[in-house]
């Protein structure tokens, strides 16, 4: 297993892909079968509460695993997600960045699954855990 | 078991408490252990390839397991999602709504759980299933 | 879509492959997109509090899924289990079989996607819901 | 947050509670916050194909979750499994233990939700990876 992407090279092509979440995401780090993503919270994916949305957690844990995914098998690859079984656990703050703790646990021929834990930056406890499939298109 | 708004006052709910997502979904029919909602599909809910997004899917299954659940338990109770888990099984249609077929099959003390089919509207296939599960918080 | 097996080569070849599950399980009916069948309860499948185990739970879900997909694929595949969901709704009586009521919700090249209700036989409530997902390796 | 049981204590409880399942696991490692727990492989977890079925890899995480969160809410609690989501990534080795490296993500009032990754004895990557959510019912 060896990157195809250097992580500028990673995040590049995700908003290029992904024209609409442009800005949304930065990579904090990349390495071969883990990497951090941020979500830069802003006020789209907050909610009543003072808190970051349901469906804001759900889209950053599943770009983690799109990128650690894509990392590997390069950008020609149509990677879509099967399945997400997602916990929240406690209420993420809303004035800071919501920071994905992504380890790839498969990389087979067919699927990829990752862990994605998600925490309110500089927080300790998760705000929330995902295990993430991707079905890999034959090429 | 009997239901504590109208489908007209539950929708009205949902955009009050929901500010941000006014106009995004409609209420089509509301009994006592199932529903219908729809996603209004706009532009902001697409992705290229010319499909609805997983996190507007996660964001429809999520409300309708929400209306539900708030259905029965009233405006008072602050229903939060505990977990969630979806199979994302076909590519959903970008130019039509996204319809979700909700079941309660659990309302307990502290939890109610539902089921939830996503089908692009007049299609027979689903695009997408989940489960999910509310906390009720005690009265 | 058409079946590779009636009900009974059906349950023949479960108890052929899976030897140490002979007399556990009952196929009450096999349809096109459906079926359902039945963990005959032993002691075995017990445990303390009067009631099925989960893992006995697991099994019936996962054969539920497994002979849905057979069903179509045919005896030469060899279909594993990538990922199964559960949720423990209410606590299954201990004197009365299990009945899973079973859906195949997609079937693909390369995965199969099942819905699986489990009731008490006789009772209309749920135990569990399970959805569960099937890998089918190329032929 | 401090532990209610040692682990012999532990293992005693659960052999008390669960006769039925005595001599099946072994505890190898209690702290606060995690725990390894070991499925003694015998002939009756195993399927053919010379590896550990799935309903045995689903008991072994359910017990280490059960174990983790009876540690610290002890033995009155009446603890059951409100959900468990499973990925099943590579084929466990038929002739070792299963050993189930357990982390305690949340512990509430309410719920408590622990992460399991599943390993043949000796093995680097995991073989499945399990979140389950507790029920800890009001005391």
């Amino acid at each position: 297993m060896s990157l195809k992407f250097t992580a500028p090279e990673l995040i590049a092509f995700i908003e290029d892909v992904f024209p609409q979440v442009r800005g949304d995401f930065a990579l904090d780090r990349l390495e071969e079968d883990s990497l951090v993503v941020r979500l830069i919270t802003a006020e789209k994916h907050l909610r009543p509460g003072n808190t970051v949305s349901g469906p804001s957690m759900f889209a950053l844990a599943d770009v983690a695993a799109y990128m650690m995914t894509v990392a590997h098998i390069g950008r020609e690859a149509l990677a879509v997600t099967t399945n997400c079984s997602i916990d929240f656990m406690r209420k993420p703050a809303a004035g800071c960045d919501l920071v994905a703790h992504t380890k790839l646990l498969k990389l087979g021929r067919a699927l990829s699954v990752c862990d994605v834990l998600l925490f309110s930056e500089g927080t300790e406890k998760p705000v929330a855990r995902a295990g993430l499939t991707y079905s890999i298109p034959p090429r």
